[in-house]
């Protein structure tokens, strides 16, 4: 028997099929092409045809079906809102994949929800039943497992993170994106040195050989590491937002692990040491003693890992 | 048949009979008159035994027993800590109230678990599969449903919001409380307004007439409500972090309802409508739009309700 997982992203999606252990057995990267609404859905639906008859004729045969969707997956609908894949405000994904999977069963969940379980099925929170996934990319956001359980909330938007309130007073720039997010996720790095940049006409460091507004994270990480004072400064403020954001976990969830991931964490993985420290700080004490904090093992796989596990679980619920 | 909830505080513990919809059939507060240790656990296992007698000639026997305790509740050891109870630092209740029983089930949890089980049971967050109680009192902490389930953590200390970060830069104050409990618990309010009396020689207002160090949040709720400056300052602050870590809790957990009591709540509930919108300012939009945010219904009665709701499903699975 076999798993098929599927993580669908802004731009192209990743299938993999697992064995029932969570080894590959195969995985594909296809472009979503630019396409939107019913078009993407398509592309999605024929690739989950054409690997079940793959798998049948190889012998693997595909028992159950995973999906990670890049947004929020409303669970009692089976619907999806995908900001970065225009028409899926509402869009009726497992209907859809259900009408051609032929009897095997599929479930569906949100990226976030997909990287913790992916995380705890093969990376660095195996065994955990309390385990965080806080990934840092453009935005921010949190996968949260609480007492063996993906934390829902009411309407399935629990651990949006990037809105944590984190430093006084509130300024007008939190409005369409959250306080924690502005100031430490990928943009939020970046618009803090481009704040810098402007109010500051002594600094002749090597962050002005770019015009100031196509300054990314990623050269702020550059140049932190060469050690250019402006961005020590910058990074040094964002350890310190990461730090509290994760002691606020630590204190509200008393969790086993939290895993730092996303596109941020990449070149912020030496500064995890850092954050820890900071963390420690600021949380709860005892619940501080029985966490540990620790970079993404799966990276980019971590999607496709969770969706290969909701399969795994799905199907393990049948038998 | 009837369900017994008892609820220990510090100082004293009420006792209910309840029918299993919640009505109170009898109620008492009986002083803890100083126990410590073993002679705290026998004061409550012979109130358990008198009252299952009691009931048993009545007619209302009492079918299963709930206990809510002034602090941590160990699941699995089935023992607690209770920091106003010397010697209950790992007290072992529920083996102690079981041999008493004669077989009436018992079900122990954490007094901040009881307080939202109340209210979802019998008052402000009835219906509710997500709702929150957030204690603020001489400390802070808040009792969470998520999903339908009391969010326990890997060892029973989530909920733990006291210790919140919510302004930078980290003080050493901090330490020994958590940021959000210095600033803004019962005992935070009278410390801020301490530190601004000590430092505003030219403030000649009401919370003069008392040594600064006799100051209590009580003191300042009155100078309040008479339009006194200082305390206009103190209480303004205490709204900002309040509505902060309910825009946190928000953001987070995408809840249905929001309770807040404890003995602050109290003076502070002509507060609330302030504290929801300064919780908007920060909250993930959505999550804001699907919560309300209540006084306690049950106030100084939301633990024993709760003791009562647990034994209540105590009895329920047992059936």
């Amino acid at each position: 028997m076999a798993l098929l997982g599927i993580d669908i992203g802004g731009t192209k999606l990743a299938a993999a099929v697992f064995t029932e252990e969570g080894n590959i057995l195969s995985k594909e990267i296809i472009s979503l092409g630019g396409r939107e609404g019913a078009a993407a859905g398509s592309l999605i639906t024929s690739t989950v045809s054409r690997l079940l008859r793959a798998d049948v004729s190889s012998g693997n045969r595909v028992e159950s079906i995973g999906i990670s969707v890049p947004g929020i997956y409303r669970i009692k609908e089976g619907t999806v809102w995908a900001p970065n894949i225009p028409g899926w405000d509402n869009y009726p994904l497992l209907k859809e994949v259900t009408e051609v999977s032929g009897g095997v069963p599929v479930i569906v969940d949100s990226d976030r929800a997909c990287y913790i379980l992916g995380e705890m099925w093969k990376g660095n929170a195996r065994g955990c039943t309390n385990a965080i996934f806080m990934a840092v990319g453009t935005g921010i956001g949190a996968g949260i497992v609480a007492d063996g359980r993906i934390l829902r909330g009411a309407h399935d938007i629990a651990g949006a993170i990037g809105w944590l309130a984190l430093t006084r007073p509130f300024r007008d720039e939190y409005i369409g994106c959250g306080c924690f997010e502005h100031h430490a996720s990928g943009e939020g790095i970046a618009k803090t040195a481009r704040e810098y940049l402007e109010n500051e006409s002594e600094y002749a460091g090597e962050l002005r050989n770019k015009p100031v507004e196509e300054i990314t994270s990623y050269d702020i990480f550059v140049a932190y590491h060469n050690a250019d004072p402006l961005a020590i400064r910058v990074i040094k403020q964002s350890i310190e937002y990461w730090g509290m954001a994760v002691a606020n976990l630590i204190s509200l969830f008393n969790p086993e692990k939290i895993i730092l991931g996303g596109g941020v964490f990449g070149p912020a993985v030496s500064l995890i040491p850092d954050i820890t420290k900071e963390a420690a700080r600021w949380a709860q004490p005892i619940s501080r003693g029985q966490v540990t904090i620790e970079a993404s093992a799966l990276g980019g796989d971590a999607g496709v890992y969770g969706a290969g596990y909701l399969a795994r679980e799905k199907y393990q619920s049948r038998s």
